[in-house]
């Protein structure tokens, strides 16, 4: 398959058209292969299927990953401003600069993972987020893109936080960000958040998607105690009440109450999906864009991998809806692609386990009476 | 701390002293310390408890694993000719060879999580194991140990498993093998097992230890149907009313139903607990030698970290009696030390997050309100 050039993307809605079902043939091939290796038919477990399904979104046996990356989007959320978090706005610009100079979980966990890093400015409020003067980052600090759609959103509990536009660019700055990894050879992509304010927005959308109560899908994000957590639900509430969006529209859903942020993930994810590589999702903020990006192209979700179950009761109830089982439940509630990053070696394991070990014959090795 | 000499070890029964509790001066700098870096507090979940506890094991805050190893240790089981396993004898020894050549899972997940493997032979049947010869192995083969103790157990449900002096020499290889990993500085020791049979043997030491009925800890191994799985635990409830081990003697339940490579476990974990080295679990087989290993040592548990939940329904139960809590849930049930393997990299990214992550004084980031 040939790549298409940097940056030409087909227009979103010819997308879910490239997202298809899983390959039958390749999973059938690794089915066979994994019986025969020197252990009892099934006993690796998830990792096992884990194999079967990056043959399935590949297209063909998955015995390595060698470049994988993490992507991560920040963004800055008008809601912020309404007391939905314990932490101040000013926090999403100050952790893009942690980012870019190496000293955050995200940083730790790429690169204890082997990962590239690649952190977006999708739209932080306040001064450009810029890469460190060249000659004084550390080797192994992040690609800071600063490819800002605006300064943050606007206060959703008063207008929309997106315009049309706005959310169709944000979308594309995700997509491009993925196409340029995918064409750089990035074979499995984890994608993360920044956002103060960011699950206020992600548990809007998923209520007015799934149709459920805010309450259902609101949790202490950063950390909110339950009368926190009462008044978030109720801002929640209140901005459906005002907005109406109609779920069957995704990308309205999106403006009026999402952020530049999950629309930059929502098309990083497609397109990953779309180019055949397997997007591995972290937190509750990132599931939220995945459940949108599901609605633009139904097939979306087997090529989706999740990492982690978050502390985010609102977490388990997207993953259901996209049918998927994390990885991990290590009570994380960090975002930035934290979770996604420590799965990582989990499913490279898979695929080395698929691609290095002796099959019965080759070792010698009686198999089951 | 000047390590002893090589294969220097005190007297088993001087073991318990050398083992005590955490060191909570350790890990209340490491408490301070997590909370200072960027992130909500207790955000990163299990990564900051693992943290926590590598401290109170070590005695001083840990930022690294940098030699972690797997030892895995191997031995035949006469209660194997009784039908309780769908795989023959014999693949012991063949899987031995297998762990020599670089085919198994243990050799592809240790390679992925940079731990050095080692196999020993407590117990194999046959001919001797030996490693490959020289010029024929790949460089990333294990190191197999020749310390043949016996060849395979006896048939328990005839006679006891192993006599005082094979069930002590036993204990003594494990604890050898640990001590030259010390002394070589490996900083973090995952434990595995092979020996077809080995989960009866286990199944009966935690019924007798825990005293509960054989059919409450005794699953399908490598794969035994419903009637099997029957027949396993009416072959176990039938060696314990014909040995009668007294559970206020753990050498003794191990003498008369456990196995030589249950016994090196055992040992080879009580001598990284007393060097302060963590020792990662891997299954059924691991955790039922950690609890008679418990049984010798009362603050042993603290210092063990459990990889995983494997399927098999004992695992769980020991855990419970050991006070653990896995750190995956894969429906891993191989052994080998796969499990402790695919943990080591969770592990050493909780020390890398309190080594390299950033605090909010020194990033610039604004703490809560």
């Amino acid at each position: 398959m040939t790549p298409p050039a940097r940056a030409a993307l087909e227009p979103l809605d010819a997308i879910s058209e490239r997202i298809g079902p899983l390959d039958a043939d390749a999973m059938a091939i690794v089915a066979r292969r994994l019986d025969r290796l020197t252990k009892p038919p099934g006993s690796l477990g998830r990792l096992e299927t884990l194999a079967l399904e990056l043959a399935g979104i590949r297209g063909e046996p998955v015995t390595s990953i060698a470049r994988p990356a993490i992507a991560v989007f920040a963004g800055d959320h008008g809601i912020a401003r309404r007391g939905v978090s314990p932490y101040p706005p000013e926090v999403t610009r100050q952790m893009v600069a942690n980012f870019g100079a190496g000293g955050a979980a995200i940083n730790v966990l790429s690169r204890a993972a082997g990962a590239t890093l690649v952190v977006v400015d999708v739209g932080v409020g306040g001064d450009p987020t810029t890469a460190p003067e060249p000659g004084t980052a550390r080797p192994d600090t992040p690609r800071v893109v600063d490819a800002r759609v605006a300064p943050g959103t606007r206060d959703f509990s008063l207008e929309p936080a997106m315009t049309a536009a706005e959310t169709l660019a944000a979308i594309e700055v995700g997509r491009r960000i993925a196409a340029e990894l995918a064409v750089d050879g990035c074979d499995l992509l984890g994608v993360g958040d920044m956002g103060i304010g960011n699950t206020t927005a992600s548990s809007a959308i998923v209520a007015s998607l799934l149709d459920r109560p805010a309450r259902d899908v609101t949790g202490r994000g950063t950390g909110l105690d339950d009368d926190g957590v009462r008044r978030k639900a109720a801002v929640i509430e209140a901005a459906l009440a005002l907005h109406r969006p109609d779920p069957s529209r995704p990308l309205d859903v999106l403006a009026a109450v999402g952020g530049l942020e999950i629309a930059a993930i929502a098309g990083a994810i497609l397109e990953a999906a779309a180019r055949r590589i397997p997007v591995v999702l972290d937190g509750f903020i990132t599931a939220a864009a995945a459940l949108v990006a599901a609605r633009l192209a139904t097939d979306l979700p087997a090529r989706l991998i999740a990492s982690h179950r978050s502390a985010e009761p609102g977490h388990r109830i997207v993953l259901d809806a996209l049918g998927l089982e994390p990885i991990l439940d290590l009570g994380l509630r960090l975002g930035e692609g934290s979770g996604a990053a420590l799965a990582i070696p989990v499913i490279g394991a898979a695929a080395r386990v698929l691609g290095e070990m002796a099959t019965f014959e080759d070792a010698g090795v009686a198999d089951r009476d």
